[in-house]
């Protein structure tokens, strides 16, 4: 990378079942949302990154019709679950080689329009046709969870708790309520150990971020510009099948080790984190992949208390991917808003006081044959914080 | 672009209606050319840019994943048409910013799979539900040539003739065949004016591209390099309805200039092309959008044989979209493949002699109210030309 990268803007639409809105109204109101923000015109837009993993061929390019944003170059990117962080990824290597000063990347799904029926087992997907949809992938990582290292259904369920009671405090959340662990286990099994309350949901939605240099302080817009300190993005490798380490860990995990490195900080020093927790066990493999905890403790982790707000280092304060909602192309945008929020102490109501170091990490995909499609995990850090 | 790139390899499947070939094993077969090409291993692949429109999530990496290639960044992309395109514009921006050494573009697509039995409209296609698909959008461009500029249905039909007696001479081609005007003119009416013969068909297929650094001549591979002098990527803008320029024109015009200015040639200086031309009327409209000839002198061109194999500027000598095949995400790094080979002088039977500088241009997608979702041109130059 050779030049800082600041976040000038965010915004999103709610996160919920809206299949009366159409995909490019939703990402209307998380792009409209996030120029101003940035204090940004339509056009000043140099360049536009867009994710999605569903949505029609050239939504994103209508979509940014509707906002006047044409003649310039727009690539829409798909990396399953990391769809909307791989365009934050690509918009903030293109800031850092210098090649644009304001970039657009932004996520939209529509998933009730694909996911309102029976579906097709994907052409290339044959452990999908065979059962093997994510909640199975995930209920086999929950398993091996508690046979190799004692993770319990309690612990998991606590994950469930927290997220959807963080999600109390956020607005723009499809899930949020207060549930105690039995009423977590005791709601529908979904692939055992895993129930309802325990999975994320289909979800529509759109999320935005605006990306330049930093701006001066003190000035237009400067204040709040968030720098990102880092973004690694990598596929996984092929999946060693006779590894206690369950599918997604490994790649997780030097993925966020070649970011960390990137910020120069260790994971002691992260205030606040957004992590793939589409099902619970995920939070729990994450938190571990990333260091929070030694590998097989991220039962006892959320456990502790730790993570959840309050603690010392909150995770998925938004809700997270069970409880704000899991829209795929939109999620990774979702979370940079998210931290962008928290890191400029906007985030009424479920606020980390003086969080100064924020990390985004979304994992993508991933079969019984590869360790995960793709992951990013980004660093960001407080307005005004020295380097 | 701060630094110099090249081509190092190419290769393709067949172009076909091949469904019972998986996507994942028609990649596999352009991939594994392109690399033993380029004379690298699947090892040394550091980054992979990835086109496709209707490719399943995952199709890419799970191909990547069965040649070995794990661990490194992977963007998909989707630009409609220009998908592969934007995989090469992607892979030349990140060689061409010193980012890596050796990254790979692969385009893919399985049209079989989506177009095998009605289909339905797009969610965001208003227009595609009131029946203006693809084929009524190039009739109503055909109709406004025949009112604005006298262009008529036997100068269409031409490009067709030419096209398919061109695609003769390539062993991959899809639609190769020796037809006179009468029988492209007689062929079922498809869109008025728009006859079978003149639409291209789907298909099934893989593109491939590794690019890299130049080497040095005389060694490891530096001989057969292919220099990118230019590559522009571009979106429409709003399309004015009360213009004489069709659909497209404008946005063509651009991308083929700033291309064009990038690598410092005029339209004059090009060998030979490979442009869009799923429809007849495409590669009028492109022809005279990239400066081959004046505004509504695109019918007059394809008569004059120009274009034509043996011409002084033959286009599609590969049989274009028309009769070598249109597999959305694969066609761009097709075209490339073809410009790779007329420019080492190894298009064999269909061989442009002593091309020097080629282009690729691809147009992709648009619709009433936007000119073009994405157009890609890239010029090319032979091996061991001085820059």
């Amino acid at each position: 990378m050779t030049a800082p990268v600041s976040i000038r803007g965010v915004g999103t639409s709610r996160f919920a079942r809206q299949p009366e809105t159409p995909p490019t109204h939703l990402a209307w109101q998380a792009v409209t949302e996030a120029l101003a923000d940035a204090g940004v015109t339509p056009a000043a837009v140099e360049a536009v990154y867009a994710g999605t993993v569903f949505g029609d061929p050239g939504v994103t390019t209508r979509t940014l019709q509707h906002l006047g944003i044409t003649g310039v170059p727009v690539v829409t990117v798909e990396n399953a679950c990391a769809s909307g962080t791989t365009a934050f990824h690509e918009a903030h290597v293109a800031v850092g080689q210098g090649r644009y000063e304001t970039v657009l990347a932004f996520g939209i799904e529509t998933m009730t329009a694909v996911f309102d029926g029976p579906i097709e087992p994907l052409l290339s997907d044959p452990e999908g046709a065979q059962g093997f949809a994510m909640p199975s992938l995930y209920g086999m990582a929950a398993h091996r969870y508690q046979h190799c290292y004692g993770v319990t259904p309690e612990q998991m369920a606590l994950v469930a708790v927290k997220n959807r009671r963080h999600a109390l405090g956020n607005p723009r959340a499809q899930h949020a309520g207060e549930f105690t662990v039995e009423q977590i286990l005791d709601s529908r099994p979904i692939s055992d150990p895993l129930t309802l309350l325990q999975c994320c949901d289909i979800s529509d939605a759109a999320a935005a971020a605006v990306l330049g240099p930093p701006r001066p302080a003190g000035g237009t817009g400067g204040d709040s510009d968030v720098p990102v300190r880092a973004s690694a993005l990598a596929s996984g490798q092929a999946w060693d099948h006779t590894s206690d380490l369950v599918w997604g860990w490994q790649l997780v995990s030097d993925t966020g080790r070649a970011a960390f490195e990137q910020a120069g900080i260790g994971p002691e020093d992260i205030d606040v984190l957004e992590v793939h927790d589409a099902f619970t066990i995920g939070e729990i493999v994450t938190t571990e992949a990333l260091g929070l905890c030694e590998l097989g403790g991220g039962g006892a982790l959320v456990a502790s208390g730790r993570t959840s707000l309050g603690g010392a280092q909150p995770v998925n304060p938004s809700g997270g991917l069970l409880a704000r909602g899991h829209p795929l192309g939109a999620t990774g945008l979702g979370q940079i808003a998210e931290i962008v929020w928290q890191l400029r102490g906007m985030a009424e109501g479920r606020q980390v006081e003086g969080a100064r170091i924020g990390v985004v990490e979304t994992m993508g995909g991933g079969t019984a044959g590869i360790d995960g499609n793709a992951c990013v995990v980004a660093v960001l850090e407080a307005p005004g914080e020295p380097r």
